[in-house]
């Protein structure tokens, strides 16, 4: 259901090019009203001078700090995150609540791993979330030396009954983070070849691309609902090296470790809301976000904190108009993103039952971290992408090129984005993201403020545009 | 005792010119003798494509890891040496024993740290040497925060009985490194105000420039042979930064610690030597090295793995050479440095009994990491200057400046130093050193290969010049 029409002079335009463009005659570009372009700009200023998100993230991490999915701290950053909402003027502030499967590291974020053979030496090590726990006395075995996930893969001659099974391969940094996906293979599944094969435990090269000994934790995957029997740990890089190293020697290895993870049962958990209601189409949603929960390392002042602050701050600076925008803003801190987006699922499933889930023009997240925007991309229909160009345009003097139409609008978007809700997307630099995510490092000094500023500035402009021009975000697609 | 005269024509012109220099007539600089110039080219040649010192310190950290002064990790690390001594072809290799006061961190080097009000969350934290455990259970107090050391000196009305007292001061990095003794003034004697005033547990800001979680350890001061009765612990500096952050607030702040760390009576240390015996004048000695113990946290590649593999790897090529130097170079890899130059004082001591003393011609350690070596400084008689800066000639095209002669030759040449030895200096560029000094990023993937292979090519030069050259390095001195 598009309850949004092109209408008005340009809207019209728009529509009478896009049909010309299949004549092969150029289209008439959208063009924004100036004093839509005016405000926007007024917005980019404002939030190059502001220090609100790095106010409100260093207020979450100095006051709720870690706060894993399922736990009383994540409720915690909940109250934390009604009552920021509140105090900065945002309406309909409420919790969704919904239920999850709690895992916990058990009773510490040291956990004890020791290289014990051939040559002694204390490992840093993590447990990755979803693994089990060691005997109270904890486990020591040898080591199944396997390069990489694809070289574990393919040889299945070895025995590694009784054994630590570790598996290599480095990630790659990247401005665009791609080396995240193939490096995050083994943290996926390999803790289901590593058990179904008799090993103890699974060990795995950190995944992430820091040179630091605070190995990378994150959520394991377990399809149809398994879960693991082992321990399974992340190994800090410099650590995965000695590792490797020692292998090449062709002793026996031995590692020690001991962890008290494993699976707690049912917990709560909850999407916080805050909304901007529209002057004119208040049921119609630009819906904005980051996710509230974050790992138990690190404070998860860049993973989410800042995706948090940087939309809490772009919609309260939009709030501070002296008019607020034609549709609704809707800015969702989801929970329990990092244990496998079951708050964002939560959010979908309600609006696909209650039948609001058309109601959301165009979505998108931020989290990536706080380095700066350098990509705007977009995933709208054919008939609205000269709208998204213009947008682009607008962004463009702070550094912003136009990306492309294939855009996903962020992990918390993907069940929204599936059910066919448009996405906009302000891809952040990550070249070092992976120095700190998912790890104790993730603390709020990492932050550089002025990247900051500018990620605030793009969302505030972005965000203002989608929810004040008159388009169709959906216009053009396919099965329309 | 001088044994080295200043003869041969080079020399005798040098003599000359010193005392035409009285007479204000412009001296004859120093000529290194043709041959010289090439062997010390060709060394540099050999060293810039050479892998021993990072093999070296990668046999070492591997095989051997932390190696805290009199624990059997130190003891197995003087086997090491030995043997790499061997096979390398040195001569009178050899371990000279001393005792030491044993201090250890106890059970882990994962230490319990929780903030426990008003924000609980878990604190990355580590003992400073020398420090006492608390009970079995744990101590949890309220915070006394100071925001520098001048202020905790200062500040003497503030009751601190039965709290833990946090101090300040952030380290700034440099080149020269020359913050370290500022920032660690807190970390020396700190913990005797805090004690004297009944203080349960000192915390300082971790000594050091790294925004990482891990703080820096290292040994505290104790005039008069007193030892703490409190534990203190170095607090990583995001952790500090969220301190000082609550203590903004000024609410009531409380800290749980558990720390098992103590001294545990008498032990057994060594420094493990080997030579290359002077062709012409072997019982003249050119001494050079680094220390052989480490920090338990890290695997003590930059301290003093480096030093270790750069000294070792530059007397090996000149080993190699067809023809061995004049004097005999002296490789001492030192023990117990870290706890307060142990081997060092030990090794002096020896020499002053012997009178082998001022058979000592010059000295120098490598001890900073493993950075290029940007100034050569020396600490030699006025008459040497000459010779010293035609060395410093021979090192400037690898980037090397001359520096001044009131130069250190290192911490563990401090004793033979301070008994007359004149000493040569390395400088290496310390401006990220303490990113990762005393803490457990101290491992083998932080060195470059090819600032290593610089220093390498810069103690080749000098050690080999040092030891061929036809100079008396004390000659000039007021007291002769």
């Amino acid at each position: 259901m598009i309850r949004s029409l092109l209408i008005g002079a340009m809207g019209l335009a728009s529509v009478a090019c896009a049909h010309a463009q299949k004549e092969d005659v150029p289209p008439t570009p959208f063009v924004i009203p100036a004093e839509n372009i005016a405000t926007s700009q007024a917005l980019k200023e404002t939030a190059l001078k502001s220090d609100l998100a790095l106010d409100i993230i260093t207020d979450l991490t100095t006051k709720v700090g870690p706060r894993l999915a399922g736990t009383p701290q994540e409720e915690k950053a909940r109250t934390w995150g009604v009552e920021k909402f509140k105090e900065l003027g945002f309406e309909n502030v409420r919790v969704e609540p919904f239920e999850l499967d709690l895992w916990t590291r058990g009773r510490s974020v040291y956990e004890e791993v020791t290289l014990t053979a051939p040559y002694p030496q204390p490992l840093y090590a993590i447990s990755l979330g979803g693994g089990a726990a060691t005997p109270e006395e904890g486990t020591e075995a040898s080591v199944a030396y396997f390069k990489s996930y694809d070289a574990f893969k393919a040889n299945t001659e070895t025995d590694v009954t009784g054994k630590i099974v570790f598996v290599g391969d480095r990630m790659t940094a990247a401005r665009t983070g791609e080396g995240y996906g193939w490096a995050n293979r083994k943290r996926r599944d390999a803790w289901i070849m590593a058990e179904d094969r008799g090993a103890v435990a699974l060990f795995i090269r950190s995944v992430g691309t820091s040179s630091n000994r605070f190995a990378h934790t994150g959520m394991m995957s377990f399809p149809e609902g398994r879960r693991p029997n082992i321990p399974a740990l992340s190994v800090s890089n410099p650590d995965a090296d000695q590792i490797e190293r020692i292998s090449a020697t062709g002793e026996d290895m031995k590692i020690r470790l001991k962890t008290f993870a494993g699976w707690r049962g049912k917990s709560m958990s909850g999407n916080v809301i805050g909304e901007i209601v529209g002057r004119e189409n208040p049921e119609e949603i630009v819906i904005i976000g980051g996710h509230l929960d974050s790992w138990d390392t690190g404070t998860g002042a860049l993973d989410d904190g800042a995706g948090v602050g940087i939309t809490m701050a772009a919609a309260k600076l939009i709030a501070d108009l002296p008019e607020k925008p034609r549709r609704t803003i809707r800015v969702v801190l989801f929970g329990a993103e990092e244990v496998g987006l079951v708050g964002a699922r939560a959010y979908a499933k309600e609006r696909m039952e209650d039948e609001t889930l058309d109601n959301h023009v165009i979505g998108s997240e931020s989290d990536f971290g706080a380095g700066e925007v350098w990509r705007f991309g977009s995933n709208v229909g054919a008939d609205a992408l000269s709208a998204m160009d213009a947008i682009g345009r607008e962004l463009a003097p702070l550094g912003i090129i136009r990306g492309n139409n294939k855009s996903g609008g962020g992990p918390d978007m993907m069940p929204l984005q599936a059910a066919g809700v448009p996405m906009g997307r302000l891809d952040q630099n990550g070249e070092d993201y992976f120095e700190f995510h998912h790890t104790p490092n993730d603390t709020v000094d990492k932050i550089e403020k002025s990247e900051l500023q500018q990620n605030v500035a793009a969302w505030a402009m972005f965000t203002y545009l989608a929810a004040e021009l008159d388009v169709d975000y959906r216009a053009g697609r396919e099965e329309e």
